[in-house]
């Protein structure tokens, strides 16, 4: 079966015959499975197809800013929007030190609900989704911002996040030749042999500058957490696209600012991007375009084959909503995901004490 | 077996043999066999030390304000808040109209979250556990501010929340004769049956003024949400403690202001109690007191016999994190819940794509 990956517009509550809420729970297993039937190429062009829509329904969006709960080992954020039919929310957490006790540094799941009626729809696993929305979010700007002839991408930091990025860019802009540059070794080993079993070339460099020369597009996405400056003024050719994910988080940047003065630069949500993004290092009045402009076609993307263009990507809600809603609708069309009982319901909602007489009386499941 | 209901302090993140981070799941089930265990009155009482612990340590909270995304329908909002070791966060919505096709009006689950890592730890239901958390919140601030003779409670509003309230001041006050009035007969009447089966005394009537009138505590549970004057100061006498619970949003009131003028009110968390209490319709400048000063012997309760005092209950997160806190405990202790799978991990952090391959290959689990 081929998945259609048109979007599903319903936004109804998913009810039991008995009128109970049933939540659809969707494990990394389910996302996996999604992934492993289509590949990552598709379901990142899929996405994009969701994200384009949401963008393009910008004014529609309730954008929250997100909390943030910081501690000395990390932080933990929820991001939630909403449009006028769903709502959704992402849980998730940066914690650096989270190698040293074998855990991911970032791990994700989120929630999708009903406007109507505020019960909760869909909830799934979001750190494998996140590594494909961010990929799709990057490839859709750059269908906008990167020349049309592109054929070679360097990656700058081979972690994590960069097969996601190499397959949607090879999928969505037809780029084959990836220059790969890590300072782990091991790092770009295995994107190296990932991008090579799925037919793709690569080549492997010992620094960033001479990773990025001759590239037509340019994707950095390095986890140091700091000021860095990983790629300067004197890397940039004319023509270039940057494709700037790692430098997400305040103190955390990329672009030297010297790159920054000599492009156009696009950003998803302003306000969020001045304090997260690269143009972090910028004054307030540095000129930036939002995304959904572009798509919308009320602000230029690139205008010449020699303009230096930069999508300073920091990863917003409204990405979130439509990857949920995108995940949901091929979960469905591939019969994955588990229901879930996340609500106290009695017959009379007004006896919510009911519910304690109506509860099964065998114990069930185990925690081990 | 005895459930001890004593503070376990462990946060750690939950691992599997292999490392996987593992997250507890409680459905609506779990929580009501915990409370057929052990009863309502010994849950609330055992759920209010978690909180009176949680309310010591006042300054240990990061006390964010919550997120609200509004809507025609109704509300969904967000409620976090993390000490140095746990992180917790409520989802909840508010939908007035949800009775029409059989929703409750308030659905509510959560997560507890481990701060050294950010992985999630628990996932609960919270629709149940929130009426639950609310009544013990009740009982415990009525416990420093009520009369300690008092002997009859007023029950203004018979709805969803009512019995818990009943329950838990029957267990926590000795309180044991109940003045019963709903407009709507039939809630009331379905009260009278749960309180009388449970031994409890219960006159019902048919004014707000005639069941308030005697009784030692007057708590006010009603629905509208509108700035209604359930309790006028004419109905007052001296020495009554009023447990305010209805008042809960902007809009939402049930005490006329010369209840509060003519009283001592207490709050939860000042700043959203302005603004979500009924203390909302008094200046900026009215005097209320935090009850954690109170409950750390910073601030007095009750002065004397005559002194009218009023809590303004609003519920805050704060009491969200204990309510988890304690239901993990209690789980665990009766080897109650499901293990779920939320976080998508691959034995090297670095390789995400990895996990794709790693993923099971068979179909499982459906949806209905």
């Amino acid at each position: 079966m081929q998945v259609s990956f048109k979007t599903q517009k319903s936004s109804q509550a998913i009810r039991s015959a008995s009128g109970q809420v049933q939540t659809l729970y969707l494990a990394p297993n389910d996302v996996a499975q999604i992934v492993r039937r289509h590949g990552v190429g598709k379901v990142t062009a899929g996405m994009a197809a969701y994200i384009r829509e949401d963008f393009l329904r910008w004014a529609q969006f309730d954008k929250s800013a997100r909390t943030a709960a910081h501690s000395d080992a990390g932080v933990i954020e929820l991001m939630p929007t909403a449009d006028d039919q769903l709502y959704s929310f992402k849980y998730v957490n940066g914690h650096p030190g989270n190698g040293a006790v074998g855990l991911p540094t970032v791990m994700a799941f989120g929630v999708l609900a009903d406007v109507a009626t505020g019960a909760p729809m869909v909830l799934s696993e979001l750190t494998l989704t996140t590594a494909l929305r961010t990929a799709a979010m990057s490839a859709l700007a750059a269908k906008h911002l990167a020349r049309a002839d592109s054929k070679t991408m360097a990656i700058i930091g081979n972690g994590a996040q960069s097969e996601f990025q190499a397959f949607a860019f090879a999928q969505m802009l037809g780029i084959k030749t990836f220059h790969l540059f890590d300072v782990d070794l091991s790092a770009t080993a295995r994107l190296q042999c990932h991008l090579e079993r799925a037919g793709l070339n690569v080549k492997t460099f010992t620094s960033t500058a001479d990773a990025v020369r001759g590239c037509d597009v340019v994707t950095t996405v390095t986890a140091d957490k700091k000021y860095a400056t990983i790629i300067t003024a004197d890397m940039i050719e004319p023509g270039m696209h940057i494709n700037g994910v790692g430098g997400d988080c305040p103190g955390k940047t990329e672009l030297a600012a010297g790159v920054l003065r000599q492009a156009s630069v696009f950003v998803e949500f302003e306000p969020q991007t001045r304090i997260e993004g690269d143009i972090q290092q910028m004054p307030a009045d540095f000129p930036v375009t939002e995304l959904w402009r572009v798509f919308a076609g009320e602000a230029a993307g690139r205008t010449s084959d020699a303009e230096v263009t930069v999508f300073d990507s920091v990863g917003f809600a409204v990405e979130d909503f439509a990857a949920l809603r995108f995940m949901k609708d091929a979960a469905l069309e591939m019969n994955l995901g588990q229901t879930l009982e996340l609500i106290a319901q009695s017959a009379d909602p007004k006896d919510l004490f009911g519910f304690v007489g109506q509860a099964q009386t065998a114990e069930q499941g185990t925690f081990a």
